[in-house]
């Protein structure tokens, strides 16, 4: 059998997400109903980050072992083909038989892309969170460096999550000015949150940031970060932002 | 009666276009039955472009009469919080009782973009054609310089057009690269086509778009184009560009 990791890009709006759900439209679903119809067997396809409904990604990747033996290249444009223009796989490889797309997974890049505006923009609204408050930018750096490096982050995890171990590295956390995706001009009041970790809990990266805007409102106190971290208790942290800002940037090993 | 105009923007993917038409979405549709519901009174909205389905705008103008007394920025607000994050209202102002959107323009800015790659990319596949083939840009531009100026273009209006003249002048055509609208990363193969003109026939963006496509895979000569031009005969130029690559940047007045 043949182990192949695919590097790829979707757009997350018409997706229930990447994990496959009877019934529903996902990224992975999408993906075995195009390996089934090109290679003519049932595969699973393993994702590095189990996005949800609504969160987009320019560089999930994922691994699938196959016995069919068409060249990666011409496999990555054939299910290309059948998946439709939301997914694109930019990379097919061969890895050896015991890569894990999940499982060894060092790190992994979430963008969590913000509008400060009156009203959503048409061409950022399937990608941003928008909102009419002002945030201290500031403040959310400094509470930010409260929860880089390693800590149980059972404050910041979504009540699906069954991972076994609340216990997480984030290496950086970094706010920078966004861009306009259409007009290509640095717009002001785009802010974007990238959060780069050794994994992720359910929702981790959109408690944080939802803890995140709530310290730049004045909502949260930044130096409040640790004895939400300490309290072990998803009640203390800030809301769940919504998916639609959140994008999986890349996936390293 | 007030007379106010209004700049706006819409992601135009999921409207039947601009024009009301029973039992569909459109933009004009969804701004009357906005304005409707805050004045109480049936208002024309009059857009200055009648863009096709799926074709965007960042700068459509229009205007309407109203006698409600509420501030045009409190209308634009409450026009704003009933159309959806799909179109925003970005200026309204009040204008002299004769201003026309529509009559009183005096260029409108169109800019096409085409994504060359082998498979769309996910988060360009609702505002970029994509297409497979090179580009010679080189011979884009020298075809391109032949429709500059005043010329009747009716090798390039489309069947459903109603002017009375199909005489326009085109100011210019300009090709440019183009960035990645989510990475904000300059992307080689996308290319921007610009096109500013006193006025369009139905479709003739469009047209221009696919006729120039066609001389830069090679298929038409740069040469042929005043032939085109001169044969006033839609048989003539290339095929119709798709809508989503379109859009309304700017309307002069």
């Amino acid at each position: 059998m043949r182990n192949l990791k695919a590097t790829l890009r979707y757009d997350g709006t018409d997706f229930a997400g990447w994990q496959v759900q009877p019934g529903l439209r996902t990224v992975q679903g999408s993906l075995m109903e195009a390996l089934e119809r090109i290679t003519r067997e049932r595969t699973k396809i393993v994702g590095a980050g189990r996005t949800d409904a609504g969160v987009h990604a320019l560089g999930q990747a994922a691994n699938f072992k196959t016995s069919c033996d068409i060249p990666a290249e011409n496999l990555r444009r054939a299910i290309n083909s059948f998946v439709g223009p939301r997914i694109r796989i930019d990379d097919l490889e061969e890895m050896p038989d015991e890569f894990d797309a999940r499982k060894h997974a060092r790190s992994k890049l979430y963008r969590y892309t913000i509008l400060i505006a009156d009203f959503a923009d048409p061409f950022l609204s399937r990608y941003a969170w928008q909102m009419r408050v002002r945030l201290d930018v500031e403040r959310m750096r400094q509470a930010a460096q409260y929860l880089v490096s390693t800590h149980d982050f059972t404050s910041f995890r979504g009540a699906a999550d069954e991972s076994r171990s609340s216990v997480r590295t984030i290496y950086s956390i970094e706010l920078k000015p966004g861009v306009h995706p259409f007009t290509n001009e640095p717009i002001g009041n785009v802010l974007l949150i990238e959060v780069c970790a050794d994994g992720f809990l359910h929702k981790m990266a959109r408690n944080i940031v939802g803890t995140l805007v709530q310290v730049g409102t004045g909502k949260i106190e930044p130096t409040r970060v640790p004895e939400i971290l300490a309290a072990r208790d998803r009640q203390q942290s800030g809301p769940t932002a919504p998916a639609r800002g959140l994008c999986l940037v890349s996936v390293e090993y």
